[in-house]
């Protein structure tokens, strides 16, 4: 993944849900962002981390964390289209922004996925108002952890994670075929 | 739904997954059978019905209990392509007999749900090895009852369920908008 | 364990809560018996075996099925003294008949426990209406294989478990030191 | 409960377990500290609270941060002797240090939930460095709530929850009688 502490990559994304307009890393300087890597056919991503995504909604005031879902399909493309997506959003009631992540130049990987070197899905990346990558974990990330690293984010502090790394995988989630 | 002890319906259909051809309920004739009605963006069918059927299939043996799956679209139909059922079913490992319920002569209604009268997904049906339909189930069914249930049907006993009927809804469980 | 199908063996006991009088395995003839042997300190028993037993209550009838429990205490003797094990059973709202276990002879084993050969708490015994011991299983045994196994029992069919044997200890478990 | 920001009272206790010596409230001056008071019958405390306690164990370094539990017996007293509440600390394996809190000097309250007006258990107390009483929470908490406020206090930033308050009981929580 990118270096901690090092601006965050932008982001490459096709469409947009949930959002009057589209979201770009730029735009959102000034909040910290939790970044959720996901597909809706990944099974640790639909048991664990878009409910967490919701907690973290329903914890934390939107002028001070953004909560955003991306689409980010490594496999099975053609089963994930963008109207599968809008149907599933709909039907398991996800109503933070969500975006699609560019197809990649080469290979199966979406681009931002690629530019982010993630592992898989779910993948949960942390950026803090200035736009540095402070935290990136594939897998299941614990709420206690993720409560903490948030806050950290938000106090500005420098980044000394004393939390426990969460960083092996979930059952369910998706590795990239290697 | 159809008169209890009577026929079940037969079942009309598109398409299957994880056979090498397709099932009727003629052809099982002999066997007894579970079958769970869901959709693959139903978030009750995913969470509780399929892992309950996968653990019937578990803990009956083949040759005295069939686990069938029906998906059975009633909306958001573009965005439940076979393709897209092919993949979830292979990323959440369902590995019994799936179809896919044919569209409905008229309305969003798919033909075997609609001849069922069946009110939203999941649906039970238990069916016995008469091919008589024994017991209807919309929403989520205790493993406790569903384990009775069927031992019932499997020793051909007359249908007396003495078990608490599990009839209202799981949350999560998508009903037929009225 | 005693043999399946031979009677099973009579309970020793010193004492009862809810119920009026103290209950034997004679007196309960002409009904199946569910017993759930525990401990109040073992978790699995308090976050698996108890819960089970109470749905176990809310599913069959009770001039079917009987559901005891007894209170198998091997370790921790002073701990679990009956004025403690009676605040338990009323903070966990149980409300079907538990019955102290009486002590041994020698050794730290209950007279009961010892005399069924339980290998720790939690142990789920069937017993049927003719008092023949059908079913042992210590540690979890999953609601499905219950459900199918007290119908089983409950329709004096012969003893032909199907269901895949649930005889590994669930997390928790406790088992008699060796 | 006494102030936010103010002085925590002292705790008023009589015997501790998994420490040397008896914890007091001055003598922790410099950690911040998580204060669960709970009573071993209570089943919300069981399945909840204490299981969260060792999740902060595990995730905050114990140079920052001292979990402490606190056995606030506040019925049935019989039952819940010392030598019970070791057992239960044994077979749960609960290993950070936990007091029993002293007997009030009149009605059932122990002292230290009486100084606290604690409504009942579990109770999550934070406390900062400094010894003043930052959050009190009756009921559940999630966790996203408890990692977040416990940064905030780690990081000595002054107290302004911008997390969900987690102020309604759980179910399970025990309600001091009114």
């Amino acid at each position: 993944m990118p270096s901690l502490n090092d601006p965050a990559p932008s982001w490459t994304t096709t469409q947009w849900f949930n959002t009057a307009k589209p979201l770009t890393l730029e735009g959102l300087r000034g909040k910290a962002v939790a970044l959720y890597a996901f597909q809706m056919l990944c099974p640790g991503c639909v048991s664990q981390a878009l409910p967490q995504a919701q907690r973290l909604r329903e914890t934390f005031p939107s002028e001070a964390l953004e909560v955003v879902g991306l689409h980010s399909v490594f496999e099975h493309h053609q089963a994930n289209s963008p109207a599968t997506l809008e149907a599933f959003l709909h039907e398991y009631r996800i109503d933070f922004p969500v975006g699609i992540d560019a197809p990649g130049s080469e290979g199966p990987l979406p681009r931002t996925m690629f530019d982010y070197r993630m592992r898989g899905t779910p993948t949960l990346v942390l950026i803090d108002a200035e736009g540095r990558l402070r935290r990136q974990v594939f897998g299941h990330a614990p709420d206690l952890n993720v409560g903490a690293e948030i806050t950290r984010i938000l106090q500005s502090a420098p980044n000394q994670p004393t939390a426990t790394p969460a960083d092996d995988c979930a059952a369910g989630a998706c590795s990239i075929p290697t």
